[in-house]
């Protein structure tokens, strides 16, 4: 089978592997579509981000869904040519931090297409792909594998929206409209805000943007001052774009009491403790899901939310240096992905 | 009357003003006791802090107990010889943000000796000052001024406390313990913290941390380190050194989802925005106090808290440049008080 | 101008009153619709409801939308001629439960057409009402007095949504699809509701309640049986009809720490402590609004919801009995209006 | 060995039985110290509660605490004559609501004593006991045996005030001063309860209510009546009584918005529902505990609560029966012991 490796520091190929077969209690899902994400882009681009380094081959990719084409031994309820999206997510369900319910930060995560253990995890930009039949969840009728790999990005994003309380009749500001700010800006009317305003660079992702929801968008950083008026004007903000710039822009337009969610994930920022203090603003980082992944897939299920204005294009997998060339133009860009 | 009185920049003088008189719903209280706080040291040796500066002279002080010697027309329930705290937060009560309960944001708040008004609000650091006949409460019996000074920076920490949720059986990591820090220490231990470990750059402030509730005074970063297995150790972090790298060191060794609660004014902080995220830390600023000052007076009146320990030393007002002097020496003194 | 009043104990006339002038601050406002509520049938049919009764006539009525008609002094940017809906609530403000942003609970609330003060408060059946200008939530263009007379219903179920904590990828029954249960139907949707499941004594509401965005509905209480396996299957309950067996029905159908929302206000109902405590299940109060009212405005400008389907009829203010007689019988009406 | 054995239904024994060797990953416990519940009292007196029957014979109690004789394969870090306490709840651990950190209401919970299951699950009134490893929490020095067979009960009263929110300056009331009332009294104290108030249907608890923490005991309900002034004093009541005419008697003098915790396992009890919504009052349900089990080890260990004033008499265990029957006797009794 085909499988789309990241050689470090900056070589990604398409080679062969042998395909797996399912332990027990294991699936091998033919996987038919998968999403190239941010860190995906990092780790070719940059090796890696943060402290978390490549440093050995890696499978990449953890946006991925297709259909199960062989079943381990003791599964029960899953069967052959069952369409399913694949949690990339797999954490030891007995440490501590599991038993208390925040499986996000398992002491013992396996993650698909991660190099934060080592040796690596390798990911699902594969042609079979075997994972825990515990990580498959079946696609209700007439959700199609395209659509369903946009279950992993959009948990990320309804599990961003629950770390900021009850949105309903909340003044919303999504900072940064790429892949994770779209879909933010989506899970956040979902959840009933009242108004969403958008900010970019560039008005590229405008149209992308309202289309899943902002009322405004603003490719401008002087047009928020009017925001700033009565110590400020919005009640929650999600950074999406990882730019200090951004999150020390929403400081005068939230107002005091008011949440930032931080979901991108940047380099460092001089944040002034004074302004914090004095409007007792509430930062908060938010990483990965977990039962938000099942939610996520009955969201698009039900299409509660669409997510076809977000697909830029969809590449052949022998094409995959071409879907990461295209993925990493934000100008031109919004999700990429591989067919298998 | 005498008044301490700052003149920008840093010219510090006990000067004479007029009596003034009550008007009506107001008091003219007999101050007999005032504590120098950290913003009254950064009016004297700074001009001011974050974007506040002096621009004229005014008289300092906001943490002041008197005694009632004159009561202006229509207040009831209160009379001449009454000892009292004043609180010095005086919210309009009508704006937005006052209606929503959150009074300590205050769109047209007057705050005594704060220069965050031009011109600025008077403080308290003089023979006879008159308030609102709200701003002052009653001391119950057995609770003297020298205590009762105490209410106004309990108050602070009564409220840091309270944003961060539930402590009972919480693990609690102090940093910087000068009076705030040490206060807050017994806060959290008022609040049911399981455990409180207070941190400073050096070992001077050990013995009062000690007193106020702190199982453990660490003076060296490197102590530090141990907490930082399995993802961290500390539930919920106070930050009153206002210090940039104590910020960063609670990063490491406080649990994911775990709460810092900035009380500290210092400046900017490089923040790895990565590290933010990934182990979901909540930072949340807090700032002064509403209905906390009532409860700090209880709080002292009913000896849950023991604030003896914290008085360094009590000045008479013709010594005030004195008494700001060791106040603002760290390594002798925790909290300074004027008499009157 | 003409009233809908009622004269204890079941006496509904429509008589002349003079027309009455605004006062500094106040409005005078020409109402065009306004809807029957269940409190208006209580104090009808009833009498009054729990503790409250009417002790004297007083003009019905509460969910009034018109156009302003004269503006009394020191009124600014609101001018004859402006649609508006008005807030029935006007809070003291003052009062420390006000103050501390609870102002559904004022200790000296002023609420039309409410017979819990003595002498009661009028209520806005009639031709002309005078309120508050701050009473009055200009109606953005689109916005027209038909639906706008919702918007206290809608503030109703929004407060009540809100009481749950965020809905967001949760599981909601809704017991009772009257009027209100239906608009809580669509606050839950609204608020991110993941399922919402109807339930009522017949069918007749079902078209209406699936038309507000339930996605089952069922008529007997033996189809929720099947719900209480695995220790339940619901998130949260909104209890809309004020019945006890529908109370009732909710426990064993509730997951343990589920929450329950009362809305409705009916008897007594005898609730087995034990169960209460075995499952940890939180069962809470509802009451009225403050600031979702002007959240109601804007959701029904911007369509988030729409009210259609649930105005059953419209009548002239002259045939306001044959108006109450059908808004009394549940097995026909929904929401009834009387039109000005 | 000796174990106390109910037989259905109401025949109290001491019999042989054999001693049990512990399995791979378990322990075996020598006995020393064991409390009387009120489940204990009411399995012997009712033969059960709710619909929990005792269906054959079941050695009960699960308040012990004793030394450790024996040690299974596998098991480190415990060793043979350190003194545990023996948590008696035992989740799965596996099921979705463990999984989600809610372990008291494992859907798979075996907890010693109980008849909630069928075969029950034996208790902890025997000279020796085999538990899982797991299941034993050491004592820190200085912790003896009696003392530490209070962190049962102990950590339902944790786990009952941390269902309130933060305490800290809150007011409560706590109905019922039996054992449980009592350590419900002294739990909020420690988690920073501004004023505590207890009542109880005689003045027979006084003594002990006031030693744990009770600012005043009221054995008349006429007394709470001033209470109810401005609609409503306390910010939380703890109902610990499972008297019907306790809890009603919380709801006038609970402000608008309160929290009720029910701790008391009674019958039913007629709520008002119109009251309930109108004060917006939350009633939640609190059932045994989690965490809170090693929380009370070391609340007991650091002496943050002193439970001495509880205990009412220790008896051999030859004498249960005469040990029950004081248990039983609420003028006489708060906590009976057993020795073995």
């Amino acid at each position: 089978m085909r499988a789309v490796i990241i050689h470090p520091p900056h070589d990604l190929r398409v080679e062969h592997r042998d395909v797996p077969d399912p332990g027990p209690g294991q699936l091998r899902v033919a996987i038919r579509a998968g999403g190239i994400c941010g860190s995906d882009l990092h780790y070719w681009q940059h090796g890696g981000f943060g402290t978390v380094r490549v440093k050995h081959p890696m499978v990449l990719g953890h946006e991925v869904a297709g259909v199960i084409d062989a079943v381990g031994a003791g599964v029960t309820g899953l069967a052959q040519g069952q369409a399913v999206a694949v949690n990339p997510s797999l954490p030891c369900g007995v440490c501590p931090i599991c038993q208390a319910g925040d499986q996000q930060h398992c002491l013992d995560m396996r993650f698909f297409g991660s190099a934060m253990r080592d040796p690596h995890v390798d990911g699902g930009f594969r042609e079979a792909l075997v994972c825990e039949a515990t990580q498959a969840v079946p696609l209700p009728d007439g959700l199609d594998t395209t659509t369903a790999a946009f279950a992993e990005p959009l948990a990320v994003c309804l599990h961003a929206v629950r770390q900021a309380g009850p949105l309903l009749g909340r003044r919303v500001l999504v900072t940064g409209a790429g892949p994770i700010g779209a879909l933010t800006i989506a899970a956040a009317r979902l959840a009933g805000a009242r108004e969403v305003v958008a900010t970019d660079l560039t008005t590229a992702p405008e149209k992308v943007a309202r289309a899943m929801g902002a009322d405004r968008f603003i490719a401008s950083a002087d047009a928020l001052a009017p925001y700033a008026a009565r110590k400020g004007y919005f009640d929650v903000a999600f950074e999406a774009s990882g730019s200090a710039a951004a999150l020390l822009g929403i400081l005068p337009v939230l107002r005091p009491r008011g949440t930032i969610v931080q979901i991108g994930i940047g380099g460092d920022v001089a944040v002034p403790m004074s302004v914090l203090a004095a409007k007792e603003i509430t930062w908060r980082g938010t990483f990965r899901f977990h039962e938000e992944f099942a939610l996520a897939v009955e969201t698009l299920a039900r299409r509660a939310i669409d997510v076809a204005p977000l697909l830029t294009a969809q590449f052949p997998v022998d094409r995959a240096a071409e879907a990461f060339a295209l993925a990493a133009d934000r100008s031109k860009a919004m999700k990429v992905q591989i067919a298998f």
